[in-house]
């Protein structure tokens, strides 16, 4: 898919979010700078800011989520956005004819931004080819191709703890092969400029092309966690525990589930992330996810400012940190 | 049903919008010009104004239509007001006296405005009957009755195109038998006073009384569109298929179906509209429906500001569009 | 359950609201005051004043209530917080696990208020016990235990019409043991100094508990009626009737139903209550329902207002009826 052009506008400056390959380092910096504000609007009293009064966001969700739907509505909120939350059947949208038929709709009622999540890869680029020049669109995740909201919420919560992401090294552990989360992390990570990035599963979750991305790929956990700064769990997809692709579940947490023995093997200070909502007992135990080292809440925090960041620069409303919009 | 003094409040204004039918020129004027003010307000970058601040504007939907209340839901929050979304499954409203006592419960709530669309013609009658007197009612559609406000967003589009109504001939073409949105817009194009009328269809979908109203009949679409102003295409209920009062959707479409060789019969310059959403290859073709006569997708915009102007005529609230609200 | 110290924080003032019981006559009053300033609220044109202005309102509802929901999303709207509706099916959270992750994960997106409606007694304590100190809990019913907002909206109406709790007679009646609104009502009579408390009904519906919480037991309700300022009739659960625990509708309406005959055995300006959705002909004739005796839609209306006060309060924020919010 060629992405490189349909994200930025003339100017270079982001108008969609879809995918992560193919942004300058520069514009990431620019999503994970604007979250540092939005993140300390998070934590006051007020957590409102006028900068997206009278634009219209519409959640158009064609697989059910409402979590990270929760994030997106919240995040628009709190920008004071109006929000409409359009559930579509895969039914009801099995001719793309009357797919763009409803978008054109929606774009007629002067709605100006589309969050976008979809089970078939490449759903948000193809609404994003197809929209009028006013929307904007958000890809919050399209089958097992990107999520990159998520990604970067990832990667602010690894700046928030690490700072520098040039000395760091980051695993990735689980369904690799399935995983648009992993795919956005990696992408992010690379464009970041970490040090290395390792990819941690069984041989049938590793997609072939990991060595192509420049990553490194182990298949035994404990030498895979070695010395790294970054711990990234994937959500297990239980459903994939019924064909041969996977071992059984207690077996799948004995090789690469995070136990405190597992991660004993990481740097001492290292952090554990997770995307949520997490399977205790399955790629991770209790005591890794409640315990000290673990950020997963954070990130979820963390989500909330980096969405408002990536809707306002969107929307070409940038904010300072002493509450006033820009031009 | 008597609903020219349902509709009216003493001083002879405009309480509910329940019905075309017993409403004068003048007071459909009245939205035209007030939706010419929102509709400015529309294509600003705030698209909000505080007109219904404070006001509780609830959608009562007893026939689930996604589409028609998002646009009743959009018009509410660019005039800030609250909106509440009550989805009612017929079963759960089978005693007529459990409706009123729902209704006499969200009136207790101070709500403002109950916006209904129901299955069955009189409905919203029914619920205008029986409101306080500080409530509003607004018909969205009830049975094969009446559908107001899409008839006077027709009507704004036309005139946008058109200016004088005096000086045209409008046909509308489908199935006018079971159409709410047909009879109101006969009912707004006569008050409005358009030279002629014409509705073009099988005889098993024209009323008898379609004379009674004015109207011309046309059973062949060629000589029907000959010179006309404005094609108004309806929606082609496909469950009617099943039954004898249609032919095979391939005959419909061949009959009356909206082709390019059938427009030019019309004025050059005549537009197309449809209420939406359309059948492509049914009732009208991709080449009209996309094509520079089409003004479909105007209509939806339009349906936007023509709603906000219905519920601020309702609330007693008037605009100018200086951007103050009147007293 | 001691939820003596789980409602109050440390300066002896609510952060939950949970239950009636235990909790002091002054913090009761304190409510009843709040509410009368936002009753004047309501009647003004523009229903909102700014207390809540960038708050987070969820309402989490483990079992479907679209009435009590949406007079708490009215409320919340009224106080211009931001809501956020999720609706759990029992099924996603069998295990007491998901649902604190869940919990977990919607304090770290920065809600400030969960409002919990569960089948299950004790959940909303369950939850308050768990929620980080930031975060209030109102309890919309859980099980038969409890429903604090319903109680403290009736004891609201009760003081519009007869001013001094201390000289009242009061009796509930219908199906004491199942009723979470009763057993509120209960503690809120008595923490307010009432005269006397009576429940009235079968002895299948009558907990043995009710002689010990100070109240009078009758089963024949001619007799329980006398001369009582205050009549809360209970909507009957019709799923009940199958079981044993009652007799056929016909004979429960004769026994208990109340009609204007058995009101005539009240005081003469008695008012009669109820929590509705009522039932017509059930536990009370429609002569009495909407009879000038009844204010069953004047609690509806005091439901916002006392929700908008209990919400306020525990977000610590007061309100004077000038319209000036305190610090």
């Amino acid at each position: 898919m060629n992405n490189k052009n349909i994200q930025l506008n003339k100017e270079g400056r982001l108008r969609h979010f879809l995918d992560i390959e193919g942004i300058k380092r520069q514009l990431l910096v620019e999503i994970l700078d604007a979250a540092e504000s939005f993140s300390s609007v998070e934590a006051q009293r007020v957590k409102k800011v006028p900068l997206l009064r009278g634009k219209t966001i519409v959640n158009l969700f064609f697989e059910p989520s409402t979590r990270t739907r929760n994030t997106f509505e919240l995040a628009a909120k709190r920008l004071s956005a109006d929000t409409l939350n359009v559930n579509i059947s895969a039914s009801a949208t099995s001719k793309g004819e009357s797919l763009l038929d409803m978008l054109h709709n929606l774009e007629a009622m002067h709605c100006d931004m589309f969050v976008v999540r979809h089970a078939q890869s490449g759903a948000a680029h193809f609404i994003a080819q197809h929209v009028a020049p006013h929307i904007s669109v958000i890809n919050a995740g399209d089958g097992s191709h990107a999520h990159p909201t998520q990604a970067m919420l990832d990667m602010f919560t690894i700046r928030r703890h690490k700072q520098a992401f040039a000395d760091l090294k980051v695993a990735i552990v689980g369904d690799i092969l399935h995983s648009r989360v992993a795919r956005s992390q990696i992408h992010a990570l690379t464009t970041l400029g970490v040090t290395e990035v390792r990819v941690i599963g069984p041989k049938t979750l590793i997609p072939d092309i990991s060595t192509a991305l420049g990553v490194h790929v182990y298949h035994d956990m404990w030498e895979g966690l070695r010395e790294v700064d970054v711990v990234i769990m994937l959500r297990l997809q239980k459903e994939r525990m019924t064909g041969a692709l996977l071992p059984s579940e207690h077996e799948y947490y004995k090789l690469y589930g995070l136990t405190p023995e597992k991660l004993a093997v990481a740097k001492e200070d290292a952090i554990v992330m997770h995307p949520g909502p997490i399977n205790r007992g399955v790629e991770i135990s209790s005591e890794v996810a409640d315990g000290p080292q673990s950020v997963i809440l954070e990130q979820v925090s963390n989500g909330i400012a980096v969405r408002m960041a990536v809707m306002s620069i969107l929307m070409g409303q940038s904010f300072s940190s002493d509450g006033e919009a820009g031009p």
